[in-house]
């Protein structure tokens, strides 16, 4: 049996933001949403949050979790007054109870795991997280017997220079037999320079303390300004793409890249730089994506090129080319073969195979069928001020150039419009449609300024 | 009473160019430009620049900095040569000549301060700047007896392997005591391999000379050519994103954003990636700049959305959002909960509050009222050839698409025009304009390669 | 005489792909192809592909390639086996043998060069490209005697620990004497845990064999994986991008700019961040290129700007100003001075000189005198939905705003067309040509959503 409480009471002053810390948004997802993720791995029995600052907002910002536990701490008095709050939701537990940082994010599931086995070969007290940093300034350090028990957790304060040379540093995660920590939590003492109660010291009254190391320390990072938020989102980033790439994935220059961790991309994708995918979206074999692109939450299917343009909640079929300049808004439907182009915007329309609207184009709400072709500068006249209104287009109609479509319409299938012209009526299939006068010519003119 | 004389007589071979090195310019602003600005920290009672190569060109490029001395070196014969022409310049005067390089624009103001407050508390002769570089290969090495006084500078050939151990060189950045220095000066010889006259061997004539080492050796770098403006202006990009994610500003990926020094933002904005901030540019809270956008000289309000546009010398009140592909090109003025939208350019155009234009539009020295709506495709036919003509709309007007509104040109309130329509003469409140033909049907036509 | 005979049979299963791994491309070409132009420097005079793996598409892919032999290796069995298919084809020769790597396309010209000389100047029977590596763990191991002969090749497994503290790796990249290859490839064995022939297994038979040092281990790195491929193209553009900023190019953030190595740049261009140079692409002295902006096989003249668009198979002339946000799709040739602009595309279109098309065009298949303006949303319509017809526009002339021009179609010069027109025939010079009915005001209209 597990229980997993994460420590999401702080504020965050270094954020210097009104928001808790634990929500600050990373690579969307919330950073607390990310250590419970983590902890979901475990299947724990019991998941606690342990709220303080802005509680309420916190609550809410989490309500989505399910069976998970608020803890409140009304007043933020250290990390041992935090799990001591936990005490009375966990009175008749008796299994493993594990402590997580919901401004640590970047710990592993896999590492997670690794702590619990560790701690239940060894059957101790309690284990602790350590890594090893480049720059340990600051950080509590970690000493320990050559059996790799702890001996002693020091403040960088109270270190002597000689401990200082001592890298191992308390990551402030933790494993725990929880009938022990419950015996241990009572007796914390705020008689300290801070006047805090330290989870630490709970540590120190249980023995023995098994100490595992973290292979990476930038898993044990944890944040508190902007400048670490952006480095974290590196360090995740990094991660993904690299397993992209090792999947089979070209990358021009993967550092110009962004890739949320809930795309799903093939082998033999290329995406160019400055390119940024996010929320669900999928790429199909064959695919290059960019330069300067963005795609959320749509499916793209494969040998599709998508440069310089934006594709939001939309699908596009296989062999379709889309931009540069091209903005699928929202529910575009493109299908196969098509080309959608320069300064082309698709909001809520469906293109059948191998149709075309390749300039200067608006369409929304609009259904057009196989084969068509769009002409420049056509705008589909949706909007009435009040509502919208849709177009339907046939198979291998061809819509002349700077065409206003005044919805609602029907077009039928086989029909030329021609350029210019704003159609109000519906069209019958194998028609010609115009609405435009004659041309005048007024010869030997001159505009006003320089007759 | 301090004097600071900047050397900016160089030509730069390196940098391959006919501008004289210091006028090139590194984020906004050039590179003597800067020294100058740091210079100015210490507000100093005489400012010289030594200009030499192109010296006409490089006053031009100054002659807007208050107060500034121009000091003709006509051949450049070394740094001894340079401060010597300072002489004639600065013969009564009697306080701390600090001498800087026109170069070297990394140099914090902190920096310089302490270098002058060191020397001053120390009282001696001169106090010369060093720093430890990780790879000192070619530098002057500098060395000090145990109480950080100078004993010797050896150029990196003249140094023995031992010698070549020791990291700290001369950073060329020195402060003195002017009248030492004055003395010091016309004894200097170019007797050496390079027929130079060497300011270092002044300061070897002085004693005794303080060493004040700069923590951070980048501070000290000068600019020799191109790559190396491209790593200063990446040292100075990353002074600049640390400090403002320091104050709460969020940055996806720093590394792919420029923020230039002159512009102001505040806690919880988002900087997307690919974004550029340029200018005096200021950014209200909660507003998202990216990614790919550019702004500069303009003022963004709060919870603003600026994606893949380009944003000038122009004015975003509170709530709008701008973008994708949208420029505001100059002087535009938009009003709170406006949207500005695809491939939709503004230039010298007011719009009030909450109007939109969202699709496919050029508004040129138009003033459109609150409410209004400006249909895809709409035109402003600002220009006649010759000169450009003011359109005017009043609130909750709505042009139709593909509109043509040819300038000058009044619209009232509460118009509505047809889609299609080209609007050459005024509207009054609350009417319906229409500029547009019967659409004609011909029924079985096929064009004429179908046929 | 010198034979060079490259590697090339290999699959790359950690490619993750169908295509054989040396035919991946890296910056534009493919990475066997990078390696045949390096050998190419030695003035080879025979040239030889070892070929295995899907081995009809690695010869179509380099047909192209002059006076190239290809060696079949029917089964992948080591790279002993590899050469051992060598010798049928170079029965008689008598000279230097270099064997490179197809997936190794990092090695310099000059190394190669080095490589050679070295083995001639000492006369021995091979030497044998050597480099330290940061991290060499997995690679085998070479030690030499004071002399720089190879003493022994050790493969990492089979080292002590203090054997791995040597950083020297085996670069795989070798020189013979053919003459002594030649005799002892016939002897290797498969006598190993792999069941491979060993081309180390031929250098440990010959002697003396020198220990040639590359100073710059990045030459020598295979490509294994895409996340070596992109670390390879990273390495390859860093040099790309410092030769250029040394000849005097601005760039303001290199590392988000790629320039193939066909690119022509000149002192005194400035490359903005996110930019993308690609293919045969020249830009001229004082040319500001991006940010955001994509140049290929184009000739760009100077004192050109290209802001936020792409210009591909095309050709601006001096003075020019391109973007924001316009697309030169294919055989644009713009002339002197012009403005293209916010959201214009050309395609096959020549335009004089100061000729103007600013806002919301597309212009296909035209040709545009001199001095003449192309009013905002003008569109050449040059499709019939079959063929491609030619605009033809003469000098000064004015085309108006949201003009269709319905092709094939003349225009003279000194005309003005008014906004809103569809112009379907020819016009002579110095005329107007209006197309657009009269304006009909309804007054006190409202919609009918608001009656």
């Amino acid at each position: 049996m597990v229980a997993v409480a994460v420590l999401a009471a702080g504020k965050g002053t270094r954020m210097k933001s009104d928001l808790p810390k634990v929500l600050h948004p990373l690579g969307g997802k919330l950073l607390v949403e990310r250590v419970l993720e983590v902890a979901e791995t475990l299947q724990p029995t019991r998941r606690l949050a342990i709220v303080g600052y802005r509680r309420e907002t916190v609550r809410e910002a989490l309500a989505h979790v399910a069976n998970l536990e608020f803890v409140e701490q009304v007043e933020q008095l250290g990390t041992g007054h935090a799990v001591q709050q936990v005490l009375p939701h966990l009175e008749d537990f008796d299994g493993d109870f594990l402590v997580l940082n919901g401004d640590a994010p970047l710990l592993r599931p896999e590492t997670l795991q690794q702590l619990l086995k560790v701690h239940r070969e060894k059957g101790q007290a309690a284990t602790i997280l350590t890594a090893h940093l480049p720059d340990p300034t600051g950080y509590g350090r970690v000493f320990c017997d050559e059996n790799g028990f702890l001996t002693e957790i020091i403040e960088h304060r109270d270190c002597t220079p000689e401990q200082r040379e001592n890298t191992r540093v308390n990551a402030g995660i933790y494993c725990f037999r929880w009938k022990d920590l419950q015996k241990a939590l009572p007796q914390l003492s705020n008689d300290n320079d801070q006047e805090e109660y330290y989870l630490t010291d709970a540590v120190n009254m249980l023995r023995p303390v098994t100490v595992f190391d973290c292979d990476d320390y930038q898993e044990t990072l944890g944040i508190n300004d902007r400048l670490q938020l952006s480095q974290a989102y590196g360090i995740l980033q990094k991660r993904v793409k690299d397993h992209w790439m090792r999947q089979g994935v070209n990358m021009i220059d993967p550092a110009s890249v962004t890739i949320e961790d809930t795309v799903e991309l093939t082998a033999d994708v290329t995406i160019e730089p400055q390119t940024h995918l996010r929320g669900k979206t999928k790429i199909g074999a064959g695919s290059r994506i960019g330069p300067g692109s963005l795609v959320e939450n749509s499916s793209i299917g494969e040998n599709v090129t998508v440069a310089f343009s934006i594709v939001r909640d939309s699908v596009v079929a296989n062999n379709t080319n889309i931009g540069p300049y091209s903005h699928l808004r929202v529910n575009a439907n493109v299908g196969e073969a098509c080309r959608i182009g320069n300064f082309v915007e698709l909001k809520n329309t469906t293109l059948g195979y191998k149709t075309n609207a390749s300039h200067l184009s608006y369409l929304g709400d609009a259904t057009i069928g196989d084969q068509s072709n769009i002409g420049a500068g056509t705008i589909t006249v949706n909007y009435d001020g009040k509502h919208k209104h849709k177009t339907v287009i046939g198979q291998g109609t061809r819509v002349g150039s700077n065409n206003s479509l005044v919805a609602p319409l029907n077009i039928g299938s086989g029909v030329t419009t021609a350029a210019g012209s704003t159609i109000v009526e519906d069209l019958p299939d194998d028609c010609l449609a115009i609405a435009r006068p004659q041309q005048v010519v007024k010869a030997g003119w001159k505009p006003k300024w320089m007759r």
